[in-house]
């Protein structure tokens, strides 16, 4: 089902599935990279973009490989690898804290599947935290030099995700908006929840419950005041909507 | 052989061959895409670095995806392909005019041997330009679309290159080193030595022998004050020598 044509300024793509998303680990900010079929996703994605002939002026990703490379073969697929990329570590995942690289069955194991539930589905209650010596802190990740030590996360909660999500999309995306550039953005589950939150004005209750599918550029028409004037999955609603319900089936960690 | 030990700040890659490197055809700034040798060749340089220990605060690179697709390669060799990465069409190849598509003997056959020899190794004559409305214009293609028109190339020599390639390195990349910052650039033949003739002070004369071999790293100790403390080829002089000499014989266009 091929879905309406949005006349798009900005385009949110969630990266394709990891190797620990195949695994069902949790991720959050460890780098590991998209799987044969996460790359199959990225492409689809792509001609999704091409198709729908969305052209952009500068594209966005976080510094997670996954994201990154998703946004390569976009680009590749747009042709349009020249244009300008940003990377920021505040389009990072959601930052799992100590759970990081644990799979379902060992989290279950050792916190009970009640309290796992409780970190995956509430909005603000953080994972139990990685201690600050442990080498996958980041304070210890030379991508993360330039960055305040203070403003390093070591457990995010949905809502501290959208609380480091947001000054980057007051700072830098926006104002590019309202200069009329448009924008792709290649991130994660959580992060791009964040930015669906704010410009939806979704609840802290309903947001829990959005689960964004993989490899699906969902297209926003914002205004000259960045409310949202049109929405969709460029792959059409139900389709999205059946890839989203997939996901949130195999409760697949982020 | 294995080069000496460079504490690096700058390395500069060629990219490996492109379609039209394969077909010996005028390529300038037509966006073709790397051969597989070409994939393999940024591989090597890659892994050249890699091995060598040396590591980054930023990437530069062209608006042309021979470029840009080496850069990837590389930064996905050296594993970080989240360095914060800066298009520029200023590194783009030297522009080849109304000669960009013809390959040697077609432009042989128009223009004679010794015109295109002139063409090809004078420092300062350029070749015809194309036609301002040549669908190949440099203004009729988006990349180009917020570079003023009057400073958009329609033929260059090498001279000219160098006049646009050294405002990119005086404004961008000469203020980062001289704050510390050690950079990686994918470039062009013809970019790479306008950099080059720029930080060895090579004569005018001297620089249309100079030929620089395609997917290895050259590496450059700069001090403060951007002087030369040393350079060299991460896979050694005499490789680097011996297939910098093979792209010379081959005549092979850029």
């Amino acid at each position: 089902m091929s879905g309406h044509a949005i006349d798009a300024n900005l385009v949110l793509v969630r990266h394709g599935q990891s190797r620990w998303n195949l695994e069902n680990r949790f991720t959050g900010w460890i780098d590991v990279d998209l799987t044969p079929q996460g790359i199959a996703e990225a492409h689809s994605a792509g001609r999704q973009i091409r198709e729908a002939g969305i052209e952009f002026d500068a594209a966005w990703t976080s510094v997670l490989q996954r994201a990154i490379h998703t946004l390569w073969i976009i680009l590749d697929e747009i042709k349009a690898p020249w244009l300008p990329v940003g990377r920021d570590w505040r389009l990072n995942e959601r930052h799992y804290g100590a759970l990081q690289g644990l799979n379902k069955a060992e989290t279950a194991a050792e916190h009970g599947e009640q309290q796992v539930h409780i970190w995956r589905r509430s909005y603000d209650i953080p994972p139990p935290p990685l201690d600050s010596d442990h080498p996958d802190h980041p304070r210890f990740d030379r991508r993360y030099a330039h960055t305040p030590a203070d403003a390093l996360p070591a457990a995010e909660s949905l809502k501290l995700t959208l609380e480091r999500v947001l000054p980057w999309w007051e700072s830098v995306a926006a104002p590019a908006l309202r200069d009329g550039r448009r924008l792709l953005v290649a991130a994660h589950g959580n992060s791009i929840r964040a930015i669906v939150k704010h410009l939806e004005s979704i609840s802290d209750e309903e947001i829990v419950d959005l689960n964004i599918p993989t490899g699906m550029p969902l297209a926003f028409a914002l205004d000259a005041e960045l409310r949202v004037d049109e929405r969709g999955y460029l792959a059409g609603e139900e389709e999205a909507a059946a890839a989203a319900a997939a996901v949130a089936a195999q409760g697949r960690a982020s």
